[in-house]
């Protein structure tokens, strides 16, 4: 493994620029203001895309950027929430598919999953992204169904964000936004998401979509209003 | 979010001089020799210590490095490893704890933990580790105790990762090593654990220690030796 | 137990009249339009409210009127959710509250649930519509809390009912809408949510508001629009 | 949907000459003596055969009438029950099978599970009967099987109320007891099983048979005795 | 260690007489006719209480005596069973309590089960016996209610045992019954239970009582009989 | 069931001779040294290996000798291992394996668990050993794959013991060792295995191997060494 020629250098050529600023985080502790939810695939690097800084982004990465449902216990993703949510506070939650990813793929090539039992159950939190996309893109050449599976799955994945309890709460408080994403590996082109479910190209020169803005979910009667 | 500035960033600044390996990555798919297992934390960005572009590393991140045992059906982490190895068919696996671990320092207050119930169920996958601290080493100060309890988490992590059937094929067929890491925020120190348990700073002129190394896991009668 | 005069009654007075339309649903077996899942409750009577006919409501009943998410495999609420959309395609699901509701109740005297382990944990499936209440309706007096907590229970509900994926599949297909009500013991009012959040009085006057009409959950990317 | 119509008929034609029923039971609460546990199946109404009015049935429908046993925690039946039993103190709990039903049915066409893997699961709380008609009248035609299957599935369900705690323990007490029905839609006949096994066509001629009565399961040693 | 004069023990004194006996069970196979499920205490031994030699008891141990129902996927008590009734065909389950029983004293020291949390969730298979004993033997001496709690406890195992679907159908068949005893430690009496829930104590002289006798879970109606 | 001969032979032949024993054991409970886990195959009793009386060895058996990782909460194993270390408070534990294991040759004829559901589940934690030894060892005859299986299953639940919290803080401390050993039927030969993986006959000339010896899963940094 030639990663320890990676660490040397980052230890001779990176780490002393930055000194100030990793002593800084160690002495004050953290304060990320994002978490971002995306895929384990190496092609996808969420401090690259956002040209964050150590201390920027917490980041919750995985096979599919997937989030399961709160009431699946235990769950890895589920407690980055939480703990991004309640004991960070952050303001804003992304999720972020790409481009060509395996997770996805893997939906049109199901016998590989025979010898990856895991990741076959894993991506059950994926399904309901992917029965859309059968039921209603079937006619389409794959390459198009799959970047359709890769939107819908970050679609389902802001439904799951919204059952668990911390992050309904904080949203009905007006404290915390959800941002739906997709990042396109050849182009370097990040698109967002917005409420009426159709994803723009994200520029500088106008405001991000945001999916579920802040403030959404309160219930009530008429009368009441 | 300001978020936003950084994306229009990478896409005017930095993306521009790496299109050619976008490209690539995108026509090519990922060949990544190396899962890395480490924490949500803003502050330990695995791609950064290891100075690795795009592509090179796959990355699993969760509260507190964890690696559930494969028993776990369904488990984000579980699958990212199942990926990695079948389907990557990478030649190592790093798991990487910090200092200052939130999610470690949360076993010294777990007070806090009531209002974060998805994580106080992910960190009994780390109770053996504190469970080993609190009896070994109680009488020490309680910031020698929680760099103990990170250094032993990343132990029974290595542990868990070897009940994967698919580590455990990889790694008995010799094409698999395991290694522990544990990175200091202030320093930019990284250390690592080989067989014998202890955790030496890794540095260019020394091999780097591994700490389960592959092959090793065959067991046999002695007649058949 | 009495009971045994109801179904003489039922029997000598009731069937015989409903003889022919029996004899027709055991021939031609049943074909529900609707699928209504209301509390267990037994002041909430679903076929009376609606004054449906044996054959016309498919009913699912549990303390609560929950819906748990897709991903827990093996539950009872989720099969008849999926009998009811892909064995008898419904075109409509109806998630009815009511006022006093003894599950939303037992939230605020949390105490009585130390003797009901099943049913602390059941209501887990309502945690987020409760964080909600809390934290926003906190300084209302508790009755308005009871009513605001039974409203959001069946937004997060219907949130749950679309990561099941036949009814993703469905819904995108314009297939199947989804309804939220709420049951007004004493008055006999019955409200229903429209997709704004708020719950309107059912009139026959007027269209019955629809929380998640059919065909909503198409994500796309402005380009391919 | 056309269920508008219902309500506004219900509020109109049906609902004031209830008015004061309606008021008391929102004052008073509600206090069932029976619940019942039923199918969804849209031509089985509990309220409908027992002629019970609004207040007097707790109900819990499902797929097949199952009651899933205590150690499957976070279920919604035995939430049902538990709720029942302990909150409502009810003196009998009935669960009622009926002709024609689509989920036993199920098991003799598994090919249709496919598409219904909640459903498939769900089923294996029912699995004991049909392994059970399987093996004793695997010679019979099949409708009669179905039959079988629907009396046994409401024996293994009634095997799995007494495993509940709360159930076992106010039955040792005298105070709850058991029944298993069978409801004909074709001939609106009920029948209940008796202690032997055998179900008898219910009558207001004769005493309701009684599956497990009250204060049944003490076991004790002779010389105890 | 001092096990290893043991094992020198059976090598040079024991094993040479039953040389043969062994030969003839490696080559032949395992024929027990009898699952025995007893607690893991190490006063309680199998085959020693029923002079059985190697090759007759298939021997199912844990804390309790504990037969977690079916549904419990992953078990190794149901594998057991399952096995024995399966592969094996045994004809006879034995669940084997006994006196002073650590699991069931447990019961009654809770704060003890804070330090073994799994113990504490194993033993939820016995709390329907627990609730038992505390609603009806509250007023006894402790000894007389553990010794009540062991009882009822072989009772909700036999309960358990009733709905693994392979015992179900085994016992409709009539080839296969179910037994439950209780050893007492001090006077090495053992008793067993007759279907009418009373434990007589078993002597050479008296058939062993049965507590469930193959083919009894039959269910029919009376038409049909 | 002629076992009741059995009984009447230990009461009236064997338990004369160990009345003192057996009165010592009830009135001062049981303190055996030494957990052993093993199959519940009838021709593998522990107690006659080790040559053990009734009060030293906590027994606790399944079928294939396995032991779950302690995330799998509710496990009769995981249970018993629990009890042992934390109430007991044993020294050392046993895992044994044997020859012809009809558990581990389910692996080379899986059709035959399409039957046995629950076994088929429960053999996934043995899975990692046959990836090792498919991967390893498939050039080999089956009779030596079955011997591998067996060894790499007794190494693999070693593993699992390891993660449990109780078990790793005894060890730390010193105060706990883990063996694995090998039964074989047809010789009577038991082999223990060592550290370095592989296994010895054990003899009473020579020191038993130890799979793990106590206080060995320190980890600590070179510079606090
Ligand atoms: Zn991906
Ligand atoms: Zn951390
Ligand atoms: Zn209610
Ligand atoms: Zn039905
Ligand atoms: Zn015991
Ligand atoms: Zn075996």
């Amino acid at each position: 493994m030639d990663i320890i020629g990676g660490v040397s250098r980052f230890q001779s050529n990176v780490f002393p620029d930055q000194k100030e600023l990793f002593r800084k985080l160690a002495q004050d502790g953290q304060r990320p203001r994002t978490l971002m939810i995306s895929c384990a695939d190496s092609r996808v690097v969420p401090e690259l895309i956002t040209q964050s800084a150590p201390g920027e982004l917490f980041v919750c990465r995985n096979a599919g950027n997937i989030v399961p449902p709160f009431a699946m216990k235990n769950g890895g993703v589920s407690s980055a929430v939480e703990y991004a949510v309640v004991a960070l506070a952050v303001s804003d939650i992304v999720v972020c598919g790409h481009s060509d990813c395996g997770a996805m793929k893997a939906f049109f090539a199901p016998e590989a999953l025979e010898t990856m039992p895991n990741v076959k159950s894993w991506l059950a939190h994926s399904e309901p992204a992917f029965e859309v996309v059968k039921s209603c893109c079937g006619h389409l050449p794959q390459d198009q169904q799959v970047e359709a599976l890769v939107l819908e799955n970050v679609s389902i994945q802001l439904l799951h964000l919204q059952n668990h309890p911390s992050v309904a709460a904080r949203m009905a408080q007006g404290k915390l936004s959800l941002h739906g994403w997709f990042f396109d590996i050849e182009s370097g082109e990040v698109r967002a998401v917005g409420p009426d479910g159709v994803f723009h190209a994200v520029s500088g020169d106008r405001p991000l979509p945001v999916a579920v803005p802040a403030s959404r979910r309160i219930m009530r009667s008429a009368e009441a209003a």
